[in-house]
C-alpha cells in the first residue's frame, strides 16, 4: 500500500453488541486494514472501550474521522480518530526537580515517546536552562494559595497558545483546583512518589523509611480534584533493605519516579490509555 | 442474554486486508457478541494471527464453527472453534520431580487453570501416588535410548485413549524423538531450567553458579526437534547472590519451573498462544 | 575441622564501641571460627545487631553460650545462641485457606526451610486431614468474640507442649489479643493479602480492584496489637491489569502469599530478622 | 566522636581461622569503630573476602592502614585502605551512545555514586560536548586494529595522567588487548546489552528478537580477555511481549544498561565487590 496513513481511532461508550463490527464495517468503508485492534469491556461502569490503529490510502483525516462517526453514531461513543503522525501536544509541568523532565525530554528526542513538548511551565526559574537548552518555551508562573486561580487563568492561556491538549505534572508539587481538574479531565497526568494508596501524601519516602517497607514505589495516575486519589495508569517498585536511608530511598525513587511516569506518557501519547470511572484500561503492546 | 454460550476461535493466516472484518461479520451473522478480541500481524513470517471470545444463544459449535470457516475461508486460516467451557485435555509427563505436577494440580483443582488433566505419564513409579492422590490415571512407561520408539507409541496411544491434545512436559528429563516432535508440533510445552538461550542442556542451575550470573531463570517452550530450542511461551527470573549455593539455586528455582510453566499452561489452556515461526505470540490479558 | 558444631549468635543492645570485637574475642576463646557475619546499627533506634555464624569442635552449646554471654555482658544484649542443627519449633495457625500450609509443608520437607512445624491449630476443621497427611498433629480451638480469652489460653497450652517459640499465622484471619500479641513480641508472624501500608483490613483483593492498582502485593509482618501494622519482614508485588477480576487477583495473590510468607518463614528459621522498634533488619544471604 | 574519620578496609586471602579477630583487634587498637561489617569465605577458591567500614579520630590513614596490615600480614592478604572521602576515580570511555555516560554524570553530580570522573575517553568525537559540558575532559583516541596498541599507550597514559584506577566501558564497543585486560584485572568494567550468558557479542538486542526471549536483559561485568566472559557484577531484565521491534528493544534496553552499569559503577566506587575466580562477591546493603 503506497502513499499510506496511519490512523488511531479510540472509542468509549457504553456497552452493545455490534460496536466492533461497525468499527471494523466503517474502516472497510474507507479502504482500511486494521494493524492493531484492543477493546474491553469494564463490568464495573458497563463501558465499552477500543482502540484500533489502522491504515488507508485515504488521506483525509475529515473524512475518515466523519465516516467512522456516522456508522458509529447510534453507540453515543466518545469518538477520537487521529492521524497517527500528527503527535499529541503536552504541557510539562514542574517545580524545581529536574530528573523526570530531563527524562521526558531524553525520549521524546530519541524517539521513544511520540509527543510533542509544547512548553514547559514552573513556579521557579529553577528548571528554565534545562527547558532552553532543549529548545522549548519556558513560562514562570509563581503560585501562591490566594493567587492560584489567576496562576491557572495564566496555565489555560499557555495550554490554549502551545495548542496542548496534555497536562504532565513531572514532580510539579502544587495542587491544582477541582475546576482545572474536572475540565482537564483524563488529560492530567501526575506521578505520585509512592506505591499509591500506600503513603498518599507529602514526604513519602520518610514516611517508608519509618514503616519500615521492603520495596519503594511510585504511581503515575490522572490527576482529579482528590489528591492523589485519581485513576492509575502505571506504578512500579525497587526493594529497598534497612540500610538504605531516607536520602538514599529518594534517589532509589528518583529512578522509579521518571520511568514509570515516562511509561505512563508514552501510554498517552499512543491513546493506549481510557478511563472508566475511578480505573484506566491500558491497553498496551 | 440468557442461555448465552461463549466460545473462543484462534486464526492463524497470511495477513490480507478484511480479515477482521469477515470475522465480526460472521460472528454477527451467529448472534455474537464480541467480549474479548486480540490481533498480531508478525513481521517476520507476515502471518496474521487472532484470538476472539464471544457469546452467542446459539448453542450449536459445529455450526458457529462452520459459519465461521465458510467466511473466512478465502484467507486459508488454521481455524479452531472451541466451547469455552468445553476444557482442553492435557497428558503431563514427569520424572520424579513432584514440584511441577503438584503445582498444576493445585491450580487445575483450584480453578485457575481451565484445564483437564486427563493422565500423567512417567519413565519412573515414584509419582504414581500423586496422581493417583488427584484422581488421574498415572501410566508408568519406561524408556531407554533403545526402546524410546516402542515407548512412544505407547504414549501415543495413552494420549489418543485420553482424548488428548496438549503435552506438559513438568520436568520429563527425557529426549522426544524429531517424528513426535513434528506431529505435536505447538501441542508440547516443556520448562526448561534456565534462563534461555542460556544454559541450554543438563545441570544450568550448576552451570549458572560456576558462571557467577546474579540472577537464575525457568523457561516455558514449546517442544521441537532442536532440544531448548523451541519457541518461548514464558519466562522469569530470580535475583541471587554469591552466598547461594548450587543447591539453594536448585530450591529457587523449583518455584521459577512450577510459576513459569503454570502461567504457560493457563495461556495453553485458554487457546491464548499462536505459533509465528521461531517464536510465539501471547495474547495475554 | 572434624566433628565441627555450627552454632548461630544473635546479639541486640544499644550501640557502643567494642561490640564485635568482644564477639569475635568469645568466639576465638572457645575455638570458633566465624563463617558468616553480619551486623547493622539502627540510626533511629540506636540500637545494634548482629547475627554471627560460626563453626568450633566444641559440642557444649552452655558452654559456648556462657562464654560469649560473659564477654559481652557489659553491653547488656539480648542474647541468643542456637546449635544451628536444633530446629526452631512452629506452631503454625490457619482458617480454611490451604495454599500458604501447603507450600510451608513442601519447603520443609524439602529442606528448603530448617524448622519443625510442631502443630498446627485452626478455627476451622477444614485442614485437619492436609496436617495429618504430613505427620503434624492437628488442635482445632474454635474462637467468638466471647471465647477468645478462652481459645488464646488453649493455643498456649499447646505452644507450650509443642515445645514451641515461633508463631506463624498462615492466614489464620482471627485477632489475637494485644496480650498474646505482647507476651509473643517478634515471634508471631502474619501474612497480611496486600502491599501494606495499603489496603490494611479485610477484602483488600476487592479494594485494590476497585482502586485500580496496576500490581498488587502480599506482606509477611510481625504481628502487634495494632492490626495490619506490625514491622515488616518481607514484601512482593505482581504486576496485573484492568481485565483482572476481583477472583483472579486472589488466585494471583495466593502465589505472593505464600511465597513472601515462606520466604518470611525461612528468614526466621535461620535467626536472621531483628526487630527495632517498628522496622526489622533482616540479614539475607 | 567529634572529628572522626570514616574508613574502607576490604581483604581478600585464602581462608584461616582468626582473620575477622586480627581485623576487629587491629581497628580497636586504632580506636575505631565498626559501622559496617561483610564477609564471605567463597567455597570455590577458598578465597575469604572482607569488607569494613569504621570510624575513628584518628586522621592518619597511613598509620591505619599500617596497624591493619602488620596484624594481617600473616594472612598474607590483598588488603586496601581508603579513606572515604577520598574518592575513587574513573576514566570512563564511550563511542557515541550517550545514554550511560548521560546517567553517570547525573548520578555522580546528584552525589548518588560516590565516585570521580577523571575523564571521558572516545574513539569518536560525537560526545565531546557532553563531557564538557560537565566540566570534564575528553580525550578521542581513534583506534583501528592496526594502532590498538598505540591507542592503549595512550589511553594508559590518560589513566596515569588522571590518576584513575577505575575504566568504565560506557557502552564503548571496542575490544581491549589481553595485556590490558589483565594490567587493569578486577578495574575494568563494561555493560554487555544481553543477559549474559545469552546473546554474547554482537547485535544482541535483534538476536534476541529472532529467538523470541520474553525477557531482555543487560550485564555490567569485568572485563578480561574472554571476551563477555568477564566476571558478573549485576544483572537485571525487563520483560517485553511478541509486539516488540528490535528498534523498541533497543530502546528498552538502554535503561536497563544504564541503570544495570550505574548500579555496578557504585558498587565498585563503594569498595563493594570482591573477585574470586570467575566470580564475584557483591556486598550490596
Amino acid at each position: 500500500m503506497t502513499g499510506a496513513v496511519t490512523y488511531v481511532a479510540t472509542l468509549r461508550c457504553p456497552d452493545a453488541p455490534g460496536i466492533v463490527h461497525a468499527t471494523t464495517s466503517a474502516i472497510v468503508a474507507v479502504g482500511g486494514n486494521i494493524l492493531e485492534n484492543d477493546q474491553f469491556t469494564d463490568p464495573v461502569t458497563g463501558l465499552f472501550c477500543m482502540r484500533t490503529r489502522f491504515e488507508t490510502d485515504l488521506d483525509q483525516p475529515e473524512r475518515v474521522g466523519a465516516r467512522l462517526g456516522e456508522d458509529l453514531e447510534r453507540f453515543s461513543p466518545v469518538l477520537r480518530v487521529r492521524r497517527e503522525d500528527r503527535r499529541r501536544r503536552a504541557v510539562v509541568m514542574v517545580s524545581d526537580h529536574d530528573h523526570c523532565l530531563t527524562d521526558l525530554f531524553y525520549r521524546v528526542e530519541h524517539d521513544e515517546i511520540p509527543l510533542e513538548v509544547a512548553a514547559v511551565v514552573s513556579n521557579h526559574s529553577t528548571l528554565a536552562p534545562l527547558a532552553q537548552h532543549h529548545g522549548v518555551p519556558f513560562v514562570e508562573i509563581p503560585v501562591t494559595p490566594e493567587t492560584r486561580a489567576e496562576a491557572e487563568d495564566e496555565l489555560r492561556r499557555v495550554v490554549a497558545e502551545s495548542d496542548a491538549d496534555l497536562l504532565i505534572l513531572a514532580r510539579y508539587m502544587q495542587i491544582l483546583s477541582p475546576e482545572l481538574c474536572a475540565e482537564f479531565e483524563g488529560r492530567i497526568v501526575n506521578i505520585h512518589h509512592s506505591f499509591l494508596p500506600g503513603f498518599t501524601g507529602a514526604r513519602p519516602y520518610h514516611r517508608a523509611y519509618e514503616r519500615g517497607v521492603k520495596l519503594i514505589g511510585a504511581t503515575a495516575h490522572f490527576v482529579t480534584a482528590d489528591l492523589d486519589e485519581g485513576p492509575i495508569i502505571d506504578q512500579d517498585v525497587a526493594r529497598v533493605t534497612h540500610a538504605r536511608t531516607p536520602k538514599e530511598l529518594v534517589a532509589i525513587g528518583r529512578d522509579l519516579e521518571r520511568i514509570v511516569l515516562s511509561r505512563a506518557v508514552k501510554l498517552l501519547a499512543e491513546d493506549r490509555v481510557a478511563l472508566v470511572g475511578q480505573r484506566t484500561v491500558v491497553f498496551s503492546q
